[in-house]
């Protein structure tokens, strides 16, 4: 049986405010809208284009902009000549519907992201790297374990922070995301268990999801990680591998005290589980805080490896990040490597090699001026938002704020629509929870962050398709 | 029944010229030869490492290293504290010894790689990039689909070779093997057949072989591609995909005519096969040769994608590449990428951006270096190797030799041991064929080619452990 909807019936169904901006978006979310909540069941034929089109009023290049937009999403299948059928995503793949990637620029404000702006030095490392080049640019150019000196000044860092590390031991790549795709493609066969912390960084999902993975989400309640529950998720799941982000955890920003540190270790040793530590954040203390010891601290037979990256640190326009395990490993790594893409940029390693020598400056830059966003954010929830609740974390780039009801979807469509895009907590988690959850980074200028949150709670106040024009695109100093 | 063999056993088997250099080289390289013409069996546990040196009179040092050479070259299975056992290495598994990766600086001529020096104009490019960055640099820096400019100049210069493209078609990557890793994920499942061609760029096999696929190979005869075997090849193996290098072949540097490319995208079509076509060296033709159309020119139905790379035409160091397809595979490609690796570097991309506008002046410098290395490569094989056979390609950057005899193998591994890294013809098959032939690039300058060819001819004469010392790493300009 084809069931079928006409233009007009579906027009009656949408209810749009036709002053709604961009409209087609605003078609495209309420006919989403409409699937996940059962109005529209899925496997129905939407009209024609040109019949919706009609129906509403409006051009069929909105209806085809609409269709597309949710063809990307999954949420309709289309047969060239047949016509298009309402779906669900199939939870499988991977949407474009994704934390890094705008449709194009859209001007809305970025709080979707939690990457600070480039630090000051980077043109000065930039130029000192133009000048080393041309001595580097005599060779082959290609390096997939990385570049000598850019993995001596890893592992000085790891040895300065309390682990003794050989350059052998470090394998840059490009980035802490390729660090974690090329470390599970290696160790994750389709259907292994994989632990993920519950909420976590959401590529490391979409990284799972890619493997085949079963993904076992344990929960990191309000007042951090409790050691019982990863240890029985452990226990359970018998998973190969696990994902933890103990530094300024993102997004909630815990950091996990040194004797949950040990027992993670004791009990991943315990349930032969491999450890891979995401230490991105972990410069990016903001308050006075104890010194932790890095995980790996805690190893005693190669069962923690850990991933760094540039991009928190220093800026995500560098793609360069590392992976600490052992030298056979490291080998291991560098073959696969080799297939995915070769080698790292030689240009950015000079520039991140140039970049550690003044690694505790640019600590202390980040520490004021995420320091300054961080107070701009809270203060203005504070002001906007009195029922939303959080703890403030004492380092790293993002608030993890609890939501009055189950409605962090809806807020990033309305906010959307006023200018401001942001994560909702759903990105966060793999079961469709975390509804009642946002992210919000402090990794924006106070005066951007003060904008934004004006705008989303003007979006909360008018609903999702208010009119407000997008802000145009000057990225502030 | 564990069989064993003692040090002395072992030792007697050897009979390693004592002068070799590096001696744990040879030791491993003899013990891979053994395994490889059956005179040791595999599953046989070889003596413990201190039995062994004592009985060779060489330190334990030296035969550690050699059995982790061979464990990592996947001939020796070992258990903590249980020993060693002969093995053969997985044909699904990716070894570390790999085109790309150098155990370490070990100063021989890498004479197993084509890939040309930096052009001139980089220095200027980088510096010209430098000046831009800072505006650059205020965004978040991820861009998973790549810059626009950069997008639009790549879409340009494919318009200017007849292929109208917009830039919304193109997805700047890691490099061209980041492009083929990507399209590999997206679009074959483990299992299903792909085409090869035979020879091919060893790192296609690797990709494949990631993937789980089921490699086809398609021979190319000395003259070119045979439509035929194509046809048939895609007929009988329903491949879902082939990847084809139809300008300057990487090894054999064939171009391909206009009839053969048009055939091939018609039977494509016929068979319902995807074609990913490699231009990475299409900018580089040497001689006079008539300018053919880009492969995509004959697509009418979104079947073939074309992948293209900085590294050839300017430099490998650059880690940027491209794919062009239809704007909805590039949405999709693009977040296929975010999981992978978020997005390319941002100072490359303007680099390349920069580059891109004197791309005539470059091809025109690489015609002339190119040619002159291809002169004194052809010419010092005429003169120390008169038994070698090869055809002259009109472009590119490679001889692909015929040698009297099955001797690939045997041969890079006595150049090693005087200096020279060559990539033996059974690196670019997929099934230990082509035994009998060496990829020989032309893409060092006169004077490393022919001192390589001479040090070549000396390790033929001598064998391969003579003890000629490597030569100092001061790459010539």
């Amino acid at each position: 049986m084809d069931r079928y909807l006409s233009g007009v019936q579906l027009a009656r169904l949408l209810a749009i405010d036709p002053g709604a901006r961009p409209y087609y978006r605003a078609l495209a979310e309420t006919v989403r809208s409409l699937i996940l909540d059962g109005r529209l069941p899925v496997r129905v034929r939407l009209p024609a284009e040109r019949h919706l089109a009609e129906a509403l009023g409006v051009s069929r290049t909105t209806v085809t902009a609409a269709y597309d937009r949710l063809r990307e999403q999954g949420y309709l299948d289309s047969r060239q000549g047949a016509g298009s059928w309402t779906a669900l995503p199939d939870a499988g793949a991977l949407g474009t519907e994704n934390p890094w990637i705008a449709a194009e620029d859209d001007g809305l404000l970025p709080l979707h992201c939690a990457a600070p702006l480039a630090i000051g030095a980077l043109p000065a490392a930039i130029a000192s790297a133009g000048e080393q080049y041309p001595r580097h640019a005599l060779g082959i150019g290609y390096d997939p374990v990385g570049l000598a000196p850019l993995r001596r000044a890893i592992a000085a860092r790891y040895t300065e922070r309390g682990l003794a590390t050989r350059p052998e031991q470090i394998l840059v790549t490009a980035g802490a995301q390729h660090a974690l795709y090329l470390l599970t493609t290696m160790l994750l066969a389709p259907g292994d268990p994989v632990l993920l912390e519950s909420p976590t960084y959401p590529h490391a999902i979409d990284v799972a999801r890619l493997r085949g993975a079963r993904i076992v989400p344990v929960g990191i309640p309000d007042d951090g990680w409790h050691l019982d529950l990863l240890t029985s998720a452990m226990r359970q799941s018998a998973a190969r591998l696990a994902y933890v982000v103990p530094d300024f955890h993102n997004p909630t920003g815990h950091l996990m005290d040194d004797a949950t540190r040990a027992g993670l270790v004791s009990a991943a040793r315990k349930h032969d589980t491999t450890l891979i530590v995401d230490e991105t954040w972990n410069e990016l203390a903001i308050d006075e805080v104890p010194r932790t010891a890095p995980l790996a601290a805690f190893d005693t037979d190669g069962r923690v490896i850990s991933i760094g990256s540039a991009s928190k640190l220093w800026w995500g326009g560098l793609r360069i990040g590392w992976i600490r395990t052992g030298a056979a490993t490291i080998r291991r790594l560098a073959a696969l490597r080799a297939a995915v893409d070769i080698a790292s940029s030689l240009f950015e390693q000079l520039v991140v090699t140039r970049l550690f020598e003044d690694i505790e400056e640019t600590r202390a830059e980040r520490r004021r001026t995420l320091g300054a966003s961080r107070a701009a954010l809270v203060a203005a929830l504070t002001e906007h938002m009195p029922d939303w609740s959080f703890t403030v974390p004492r380092g790293g780039g993002s608030l993890w704020v609890r939501l009055p009801g189950p409605s962090g979807t809806a807020l990033a469509d309305a906010a959307a629509c006023h200018g401001v895009r942001l994560a909702p907590g759903t990105w966060f988690g793999v079961d469709g929870t975390l509804e009642g959850r946002i992210r919000l980074p402090f990794t924006q200028p106070p005066q951007v962050i003060v904008e934004a949150v004006g705008r989303i709670a003007e979006a909360r106040l008018r609903g999702p398709y208010g009119s407000r024009p997008a802000l145009p695109l000057t990225p502030a100093l």
